[in-house]
């Protein structure tokens, strides 16, 4: 069997590691097993537990065994679609709307069976990238600033556009708002800007909403508002939900398009087949929503705005680069201001400076470079997830809707967050 | 939107259509629809339910919702090693093992990283072509006939190594027993020989024993035995234990090809990320097994060995050619002696059959060119599923285990199925 070994895997494989996320949390995994006193704020998981009426339905439906369609139980597609309808204000049709194993298997079979040019603004989510390269594809980034907060401009896209002279070139832009690694979103007017240009162009968006339901005051607006025919929704239950672990996402196609929706499900059936039967019957009722999970929702809400707040301040206060959050649980660090200073102690590529950052403080971040940045680029993302969220919950649901939390309220339910803050803050300031 | 329609599709893709067996099932759903009484004799589904224990560990583990790791829960993985080391008396390791979304998608995904041969006896599951079709690879078919039970011999497998003259050429060969669709199964002196050949030629054989707990007699003998080091079993939840819409399935490999779980497992973090957890959770159960399980499989055995019988003797009375089935449930009919008499009809090809079978009798069944037969043959596979496994089992588990079935248990407990055969072997012989 040795010889084979050398021989036989394919090259666009060859080299490719597990999923940067993944990766940090099996890392933080075997430090904690040694012993090491180690803050998670690498991997992006929602630190709140499923809400228990969609536990409650799984339950219900646990004896469910049938296949169900490649596309999805109807009833789901009815539920998604009711979901985006009434939660983003855009038409949508449950025969538009696909389920699979999660929003990241459904990016890899688009990806798998689009043939054109993929568009992506980074800094951007760690798996774009290394699905290209695994069939052997190229994606074409565009770099974005600090200043823009991270996000592409109308004028940045149409630049894109226009200067590859190829007036039909079929492409695919993505947008990620709640912005994963970033916590920014776009404006009305941004969106409204964007929109127009991917028209004009026929760029087809992929809108990755995933994090809409953590828009931190609730006011999440949808691409698909202004350029309903040429956007595709994607979402699933992975974080406004708690549930990454049961891997169900969602993508919810115009009529235009579904033409993609329909090769995706070819693929699909030749593939994973269909998602597991008893997570599609709770996420029914997921979907279905109603006044626990919208409780849940503004209880998680207050208490990821209030979190993220506090730690882009205590950033910002020992001179890092950051947005104050408006969504989701990241902050994406830009330390070049202190670069002299890392400098001195050997410290000049953003993976350096988390691997340096875990060695002596034991706080786990995610370099720039994970999200397609350039390694001299001091960047990194902490995602403020290590606290109990059930607990943190529990607590929050006591405190008055009207009033903010108190001022201990982070100290004393996300202390590992605050905790780890403070390390990285001193650590970055030595 | 509609100039990109025509020209942003991936050729490899264009032209896919959903997995037959998928489609099957969707073309019987509608015709239900419709009003006409279908006989579901097309998708291989265990019409057994889920084992209570089963169901019951996946309540109890509703609320998990961590990602786990690509390769699955290591409590999983251990308790898969387990059932093969005690099943099928094999050295196997938790370390070698793989959790998938299906075997479907872990036979994908080592389609994928996989550069070299895949060789496939005919007549062969449905999806091997297809996955190969997606990805831009060719498979290499070897046809086997109905004397020798639909099987690959070993001196078949040697004429076709030795004839390729590429002495370092890698390969892997898929064995299916009991086999989809010929519910056949191999002898241990068959096994043998073939482990003997693949040795010499260094293949690796993926030995798909999903159907081994389904051996009617329950004497299933995994070639890992005779060739544990360049063996990969692959399993699931989805046959034995009547969990096919729970989407599990198991990879089991020997220390020598880790370099393929490996890759495997990098591009599982960048699709599906890992299977849905409390589905792990619940597989722990399944597959360390015990008396409630085991008691499930006997009686589950007994009736798919009564019913099959009766079915393959009554299609023999017809004039088809099919052997005994050894386990699963299928039937691979080859209606070539009734091929005058179906010529007269119009009838002239496998699918043709199948088609005017459904349209003047509601018997549905799936074509040998599902299965990679050449469409002139007039071959099918038939899946005697089409009754309530649920009553079958309450009524078998009331007879001594000592007897065999009463002549009319499978008349009154799977009458959809002996009744479609009834239809069956008169259309034929019309």
């Amino acid at each position: 069997m040795h010889i084979k070994k050398h021989v036989s895997l394919n090259l666009d494989i060859r080299g490719l590691d597990q999923s940067a996320t993944i990766a940090i949390n099996d890392t933080c995994r075997d430090l904690k097993a040694e012993g090491r006193n180690v803050y998670r704020l690498g991997l992006g998981q929602s630190p709140f537990p499923v809400p228990q009426p969609i536990v409650d339905a799984l339950k219900l439906h646990a004896h469910e065994k049938d296949y169900l369609p490649a596309k999805g139980h109807p009833a789901l597609r009815e539920a998604v679609a009711e979901f985006h309808r009434h939660k983003d204000g855009v038409e949508a049709r449950a025969d538009g709307v696909m389920i699979g194993p999660g929003s990241k298997e459904l990016m890899f079979l688009l990806q798998l069976v689009y043939y054109g040019e993929l568009i992506v603004p980074t800094p951007c989510w760690v798996s774009y990238v290394p699905q290209a390269q695994i069939i052997g594809r190229k994606v074409s980034l565009i770099h974005t600033s600090y200043e823009t907060r991270w996000h592409v401009t109308a004028e940045r896209l149409e630049r894109h556009c226009a200067g590859e002279n190829d007036e039909y070139r079929p492409r695919i832009l993505v947008l990620n708002y709640p912005g994963n690694p970033d916590g920014c979103t776009y404006t009305e007017s941004e969106l409204k800007e964007l929109a127009e240009v991917a028209r004009r162009y026929e760029v087809v968006l992929l809108s990755d909403e995933i994090y809409g339901q953590l828009h931190h005051k609730g006011n999440h607006i949808s691409v698909a508002r202004f350029y309903p025919e040429g956007t595709i929704i994607s979402s699933g239950l992975s974080k406004w939900c708690g549930a990454g672990g049961w891997r169900l996402g969602t993508f919810t196609f115009p009529p235009d398009l579904d033409w993609l929706l329909g090769a995706m499900a070819a693929v699909a059936s030749e593939t994973y087949t269909s998602v597991c039967a008893p997570i599609q019957y709770a996420a029914v009722r997921a979907f279905k929503g109603g006044v626990q999970i919208e409780r849940y929702l503004w209880h998680a809400r207050r208490i990821l705005a209030d979190l993220g707040q506090r730690c882009a301040e205590s950033l910002i206060d020992a001179g890092v680069r950051v947005h104050m959050p408006e969504g989701a649980f990241y902050l994406f660090m830009d330390c070049s201001p202190l670069a002299e200073q890392l400098s001195k102690r050997g410290i000049t590529s953003g993976p350096e400076m988390c691997r340096r950052l875990l060695e002596d403080t034991g706080v786990a971040i995610l370099p720039g470079t994970s999200f397609q940045r350039p390694p001299g680029e001091l960047t990194a993302r902490l995602a403020y997830v290590d606290f109990d969220g059930a607990k943190a919950l529990a607590a929050g649901e006591t405190i008055s809707p009207d009033k903010p939390l108190p001022d201990n309220f982070a100290e004393q339910y996300c202390h590992r967050v605050t905790e780890a803050v403070r390390l990285l803050a001193y650590w970055l300031m030595q």
